[in-house]
């Protein structure tokens, strides 16, 4: 593409609006634009990156055998009032009325859609297992969208639902398309990692996350250093194991004592009241589980995992109790709870605290604490179980390495859906005995236009972004130096062609443009490989040639400059860990 | 594509609610599936149709310049607002409250958004030309959606808009656009044709649709039979010429005369009981042209064009006075207004009136009709002038030829926009004087969905669809008779294969089925070749290879296969019009 006829709008300065560098670096380069909160045009530059990361999901998922379709985007509310989702999914889902009065709703994803096509058209176990998928763009009313592509409200990804006559089948599908997955994100060129996260009601490890490694990623992953260990989840997920040894819960200790704490409601209040460390404090969380009042003990300096809790509890739904019904329930003000005297019936600890004893808690009385605790002799414990959330000094679950944590961003999910859709909208089929059974489903999601924000979070430095030549708008940018000299504009207009000819995706600088603009316009976009063409070069019969990655400019011949260009290119995918 | 692995549920029966050719047979043929009322799934069989019509479209619009962009379907109402047609468009126009409660509409066209993108960025008469495209989903709420793919409610859609400094940049870019839509149905391979459509307050023959031929098409052009004329034009456009020779509408004529005519409202019943024929008796309609009462005559047996009114008045909207204005207006009841006494101040007649006198026409007064009417002596026309429908038996407006009505579906459109929308959205640049000016903008549509569905409607036969090899989901369909013999199973692989690596787009139907479910399927779906093998052909050496549209079968010798078959698959596609 010759720039003079293309359209990139640079922007000197930040968007005041723009907070992480991927929002900043895609406006500046022109490849997107807002239209409204969270939703953007993408601009020629921007699209032809979109695609490039399509098209790589979509050869992996064509040879994982799964089938292209293409769903709408209006979806009917009556659909989601049979799987139950219409009431159950909040306010992200943006609902509208037709001119008829008939409910529908943006689809931000399509479980409802894909379990309906193939209800009408599966009757029988022959035609199991069926894989489909789209790339569509979708919509979430996020209460905050924002960092640009990262968290938009309309966004393209790339979602498929894998639909098989029993579970083993399910779980072959689920590792068929986890492996796609590496393929695809290997392809696309950036540091991943494949994360256990939350398979809820599912259980068994059938839920993986794919995170693009990036300091400024939301998420946190705990990863183990253990190279040959390989364990990595999300802190929702992350095991912590039961300290080894003994059970000390029921260990000598002094009788229980009240001691008055008055106006010391929070932990780090109570341990400097009491001169005491927070690891010898119980921290008493209240919380509703489908409902039910739930009490959970972690020690002072560690964090519940709800999501733990609910799980062990096989619970759908988990909520912190009220304000009012912690009152209620442990009659005292918030700060007090504890697990002695308390009015809710079901209280499990974390399997931690069973190594200790003579425990600080709350005494469920205002402005008093319990001293000598001991919960294996004054209170009632349902069950010792793993409920907090994994720190960087707990060892790995797995081997027992070091656990690190890392930032990530979540650009992928392959997810054992179960029976969970197949039964309520009643999507069944005839077994080989000729029983009616519902199938068995996995759903598997790819962020597209996040993958492209996320490769700039990793992939930046102070002069733009760094795009790996997989997913560059342009794998290569030519700039030439000539200015009026016909001669050199000649000889670039000849390499371009050359370089089409050969199925580069280049982009021709030919604009009239000073030298300084178009590099620095160059190392904003962050093609991956530059070429200058200048007067001075050309009589010496060379080309410079840049690494945007590394800086690193190396001379190619004009005389052998396909053989000589097409080495620099391998070394340059090779150093990105692509091969052409 | 191995068959046994691909997924298209094909129905015996059409379905209930299928009206037309193409719904039926993209139902049947398992390329669609309906959600609800005007909103399909595009199976993997239609997808594939659709993206190679999408692709064909793409590479024809980058060729013309045109860059491709990605704007959102969610769109801020007050865009729409700022262009006037949030009060404007009507109930076709789905709007839609997020969750803070602003305003917002699925975009079932997009110049608003792209006036807003392209006003933002462009500063300068040097920016000038762009010409921006887009292939998007759309939604427009009609409100009695059919036809399948037809007439949806959701469609694809390939949109443009293009940005000039002037009248003359606008008009090359229509031009470069017209251009590139003849090349882009030419190598779909459909039996097109530009016609003239009216451009409204531009003027000018800047307006063309382009409609696929098609019997069961709902449009109606006139076609000049002469072809080295060329002439087409829709109805709305349509001229039709003054009729040669003298004005006679002051020739001599007996004095006017009150007839009753009790009960007869309409022409035919007046022209019975008066026992004339309809070209003696003058219809007079009345409309308000943006609120202005106005009366157009044509002779009984013409219809009225009420575009072709609006346009010679300058005027914006135009609509059919109601019952009530009727009755004010002439005094009497519906069925007898006339140009004489009418309280209405602009009366038009069509210049055909002009060629004779002694006319019948309405009395305004109850159960009257006047005969002995002179138009140039009894009342005031305002203007005699162009404003009936064209007839078949009408000549061609430029060359006197035969002109034929030719039913068609329109699935392009062309248009000079003008500065309707950059004048309203301030979307303006600097000149070469530094003076501001809005830009001169063309939009160009063409219905992608609507192409699949018009092929289908245009190529088809009592077996099933009949695809262009251009757009069909597989150009070549090989059926292996083998059953369970396991050479002829292998030879097929074989052959599957080198298809295959001949870049041909094969499906290969490796399926268990039985030979007669096997054809009949591959009939039906409309793969423009197949290719049969069987054990006995095999031994001989030979493939059938059967032409969908024709039927002809000829026989392929196994060695050479190559070679063979590319000769006789370009005769295929040059049977379509097609080069390869």
């Amino acid at each position: 593409m010759r720039l003079s006829r293309y359209y990139i709008p640079t922007l000197k300065e930040d968007p005041s609006d723009a907070e992480v560098v991927s929002h900043k670096l895609l406006m500046r380069a022109g490849m997107i634009r807002k239209v409204t909160s969270g939703i953007y045009n993408y601009l020629p530059l921007g699209l032809k990156s979109l695609n490039k990361v399509a098209n790589i999901v979509r050869e992996e998922m064509n040879r994982a055998y799964a089938l292209e379709v293409l769903m709408p985007m209006v979806q009917p509310g009556d659909l989601w009032r049979e799987s139950g989702r219409w009431d159950f999914y909040g306010k992200e889902l943006l609902r509208v009325s037709d001119r008829h009065g008939r409910d529908y709703c943006l689809g931000p994803t399509h479980e409802e859609v894909v379990t309906d096509l193939v209800r009408g058209e599966v009757k029988s176990y022959k035609q199991l297992p069926i894989n489909l998928y789209q790339i569509q763009t979708k919509f979430r009313d996020e209460i905050r969208p924002r960092f640009g592509l990262m968290r938009g409200r309309e966004f393209v990804m790339k979602d498929g639902y894998s639909f098989d006559k029993d579970e083993a089948g399910a779980e072959e599908s689920y590792r068929l398309m986890f492996e796609a997955y590496k393929k695809v994100f290997s392809r696309i060129g950036l540091r991943f990692r494949p994360v256990q996260a939350d398979s809820g009601a599912i259980g068994g490890d059938f839920s993986h996350e794919f995170h693009v490694l990036a300091d400024t990623g939301e998420d946190t992953i705990a990863v183990c250093q253990n190279e040959t260990c390989g364990y990595a989840a999300n802190l929702e997920k992350a095991k912590v194991n039961a300290p080894a040894g003994e059970c000390a819960c029921k260990a000598e200790c002094p009788a229980i004592e009240e001691v008055a704490t008055p106006g010391k409601h929070t932990v780090e209040e109570v341990c400097a009241f009491l001169e005491i460390s927070a690891d010898k404090l119980i921290k008493t969380l209240l919380f509703k589980v489908d409902g039910e009042p739930v009490a959970a003990l972690v020690r002072g300096d560690r964090e519940v995992n709800d999501v733990k809790l609910r799980n062990m509890m096989g619970g759908n739904e988990i909520e912190f109790a009220l304000e009012d019904e912690v009152k209620e329930w442990t009659g005292a003000p918030v700060g007090f709870a504890g697990p002695v005297g308390l009015k809710v019936k079901r209280i499990f600890a974390d399997h931690e605290l069973c190594a200790s004893t003579d425990w600080v808690a709350g005494a469920n009385k205002a402005d008093t604490h319990i001293k000598h605790l001991s919960l294996g002799r004054d209170c009632k414990i349902e069950k010792f179980a793993d409920l907090r959330v994994i720190t960087e000094s707990d060892p790995c679950p797995d081997c027992g390495g070091k656990i690190e944590f890392t930032k990530g961003i979540e650009v992928g999910h392959v997810f054992k859906l179960g029976e969970k859709y197949s039964k309520k909208l009643e999507a069944t089929f005839l077994d080989e005995n000729g029983k009616s059974k519902p199938m068995v489903m996995g759903c598997y999601g790819i962020g597209v236009s996040r993958i492209v924000a996320s490769a700039i979070e990793q992939n930046n430095d102070e002069s733009g972004a760094i795009f790996p030549p997989s997913i560059a708008p342009f794998e290569v940018c030519m700039i030439s130096l000539g200015g009026k000299d016909e001669a050199v504009n000649e000889k670039a207009a000849e390499l371009y062609e050359k370089l089409m000819e050969m199925g580069i995706d280049v982009a021709y600088d030919d604009r009239a443009e000073r030298p300084g603009v178009k590099f620095a316009e160059a190392d904003l976009i962050g093609y991956p490989m530059q070429l200058v063409l200048g007067g001075k070069g050309l009589k010496s019969g060379i080309i410079e040639a840049k690494n945007r990655k590394t800086g690193e400019k190396i001379e190619l011949p004009l005389e052998g400059f396909a053989e000589a260009f097409t080495s620099w290119r391998a070394e340059i995918w090779q150093s990105w860990g692509l091969s052409l």
